[in-house]
């Protein structure tokens, strides 16, 4: 049905999360109308973005740079710093913009069914930063799944000794209809009330 | 936010049609996690199916050969054409498995606002093609847009002196409900109407 080399490029495609046989044919169909340089371009984009992109050696954040630009930054405060599981969450946090402390990404979290235990992780990095440097508090803002709540308790123990530990709320997300909320996370809002300012 | 390579591939991926920037942020996050390999072949594949497809001399189906595999096929109906304006549109009719004549890819409708007229088409070879082979029968399968109609009739003219000409029949889809179609779909179902054997 396709001619051989459409054909390899499609197959390729599929191989991304979401790209069904549908969309996989529709983007190669697109990619072959497009102007050679164009699909060059993408191309080097994705080789370059695979071979230069790495992990940070302070916090283990997608870096190009042996040390990211989040670590280097002399604007953010450098006594708070806030653990995720994974690089996207670094992402969604600098979206807020609200966030003006350092980061230190775990790459996973503990979770023994895949054979994930906390040496897989970048924990000991984390506990060696906190009981060498001097930090004020130290955000937990992971997934509250089975795995998110044990990585959260593992990794609190372990940096209690040294600096105040917090994690991020969990409870009715914003807009959201407490009669559509699942119990779950109307259970966790109840716990977390606050007494009104 | 993003590592300059990073950020450059999620540009580049935004370019690709249905793919925004979440979209594009969540394929580029999931590229770097991939092994070197499958990046690599995945970045092959896109420049060989740029470089390596083009379009059949004799249909103008997209092709990696010179002729392409349903031209040169022995088991195909030579007698029979198939008119469509995209070579997509002989992929879908490829899967149905019900056409086992020939193709000619038109590469676009007549289309004046866009500047595209009956000499940016390739209209002059099947009139070549039509003209000069034994053909029985030359079968339009374009869509019926403003663009489709006035292409379907402007081919088919040129076309009636040497063969039969017909085209596919518009109705109401198979599955379809009479009372949700559209009116146009309807009359043209009714015009088309057939008597029961």
């Amino acid at each position: 049905m396709y001619t051989r080399p459409l054909a390899r490029l499609i197959e390729q495609l599929q191989h991304l999360p979401g790209i069904g046989p549908k969309s996989a044919q529709r983007l190669a169909l697109y990619i072959l109308k497009r102007p050679e340089e164009e699909v060059k371009a993408l191309a080097i984009a994705l080789m370059e973005a695979k071979t230069q992109v790495g992990l940070c050696s302070v916090c283990f954040h997608l870096s190009a740079d042996p040390i990211c630009e989040i670590c280097r930054s002399p604007n953010r405060d450098s006594n708070v710093l806030c653990v995720v599981s994974d690089s996207k969450d670094v992402i969604a946090l600098e979206k807020t913009r609200e966030y003006r402390g350092k980061y230190h990404v775990l790459g996973g979290t503990i979770s023994p069914m895949d054979g994930i235990g906390p040496d897989q992780l970048h924990i000991q990095p984390l506990v060696r930063r906190v009981s060498q440097q001097k930090i004020d508090e130290v955000i937990i803002a992971i997934s509250p799944s089975v795995e998110g709540e044990t990585t959260t308790l593992y990794v609190g123990q372990l940096l209690k000794p040294f600096t105040k530990v917090t994690r991020i709320a969990f409870g009715l997300p914003m807009g959201g209809d407490l009669e559509y909320a699942d119990e779950v996370t109307l259970a966790r809002a109840l716990e977390g009330r606050r007494e009104l300012d």
